[in-house]
């Protein structure tokens, strides 16, 4: 069993600490144009009202590290991707998690940003270890790594855990440390596949147990296609706490999620006092006499 | 790691297979005037229609064993007990697990049932050891064992596990299989200590790696004095169904808490196909519209 590590994260005025010992950091997912058709049409009209819309209410929702996502079909990613990053940074001081598969965005976010980010994501394809990782190591940043290589996504959690095995040793060449190695079992949706929740878990549960890294995902996915999705997310989000999850990838406003993940910080004891929990619970009274 | 093994318990003509490869077997938990005063006050009257609400209700919401327990203080137990399965008997088939602390009720209890029943419980201590395990045998039931012994409940999962050890021990030397020992690892408040969560799903970790036993829990007690309890009791539960509960004694008609347990099912690579899930969502949508 390895030793849990802890990965830093920050921005120019904020730190945060991603661990197994404590209480679970939610990365927003809503400033991301795929799948949201309003973000979408707003990036392409140079609109960005969304966008700190979205900022301001995750963070006060509990996001502690936003994701920023600016893959508009046709755009201009790096201008893109650099001036969202910019309105973000104006409202928030959260640090950011750079989301992009072209690695030319990914060095102009990375050359603007101040502080050290988590870059979204290298998978175990060589042409992404390639482009991924020096940018990572001359940035300084810590990066997510997703289990799939050049074969496609593995169908065992065996081959996964080799997936990631390769991505912290070829990150470890380059100097980047496997605390800066933040892992993706990949959830794939349920509807196709019944094992496929049961792999995600198994997947972290191996993860962990061999190389003590801390674990992403998202975790919406896997109710795709079928109905009441925010329950079995909010069970399934639980349960991979419980196997090893520190930093999953979500929607906080989804009251049933973001209550889930409270849950699971007090029933892991990473809650001291239950503080947490009765700060959520006060909160959520208060936006109910709101409505 | 020890294979795992199924308990069967049955009615006349019923049978159920507790499993860690099969959906989780709810045990409601309704049946009992203990923090009840309207069963209480009923049964100390003499009326038995809420024992009749309660069993139609709990097995149409799921439950597939019903705990009958008939703990009313200064009543002639071995009597009240017979008369409570009586009256359940005649409203469905499902079996029974029988709960009492008292050996002439369980005798009583055990003498009239036809089938193999789930009798709660034993414990660590000599003198329930000594008391039920004899007429768990002679009857040929299953049997619950709980975490605690003549020292009271110890506080780590490690002490635990070894009572666990002793009562499947002792169980064996009487001719019970472990297959027929049921282990309840206790879970404690939280408010009260914000350990009790974390120690009760790593004794059951413990339990299933070293014994492959099925695993028992009251899951709501967890989260007494604390607000919003069926959130607690909802993320609690899926979690520890991916620790290794798989026949918890609680109320299937807290909806919350009978989702979990479906998309934690789901999320176990447990559901075929979604079936059970897609029934339950059903069951909600018709039970909404006739609100």
């Amino acid at each position: 069993m390895a030793k849990t590590l802890s990965t830093i994260v920050s921005s120019a005025s904020q730190t945060v600490e991603i661990s197994h010992s404590r209480p679970t950091v939610i990365i927003g997912e809503r400033i991301n144009p795929t799948g949201r058709k309003k973000v979408l049409a707003a990036l392409e009209a140079g609109n960005f009202d969304i966008i700190r819309e979205d900022t301001a209410s995750q963070v006060a929702a509990g996001a502690a590290i936003l994701d920023v996502n600016a893959g508009v079909p046709g755009a201009d990613e790096p201008a893109l991707l650099q001036q969202v990053m910019r309105i973000v940074m104006e409202v928030t001081q959260v640090p950011l998690c750079i989301d992009t598969a072209n690695p030319a965005a990914l060095e102009a976010a990375l050359s603007i940003y101040e502080g050290k980010a988590l870059v979204n994501s290298v998978n175990g394809e060589e042409r992404s270890l390639g482009a991924v990782l020096p940018l990572v190591k001359e940035h300084g940043g810590a990066v997510i790594g997703l289990c799939m290589d050049d074969g496609g996504i593995p169908d065992t959690p065996e081959k996964r855990l080799a997936v990631a095995g390769k991505i912290i040793e070829r990150a470890g060449k380059l100097g980047i440390g496997p605390e800066d190695v933040v892992i993706d079992p990949l959830a794939l949706t349920m509807g196709a596949d019944s094992t496929a929740g049961r792999v995600a878990l198994e997947t972290i549960e191996l993860v962990v147990r061999e190389f003590g890294v801390n674990i992403t995902m998202g975790a919406s996915n896997i109710s795709f296609g079928l109905p009441d999705r925010k329950y079995i997310n909010a069970a399934f989000i639980a349960m991979a706490i419980h196997a090893g999850l520190t930093c999953p990838i979500t929607n906080p406003l989804v009251t049933e999620v973001a209550t889930a993940v409270l849950a699971a910080d007090l029933a892991m004891g990473r809650d001291d006092y239950s503080m947490r929990w009765l700060q959520g619970y006060r909160q959520r009274q208060k936006a109910a006499q709101a409505d």
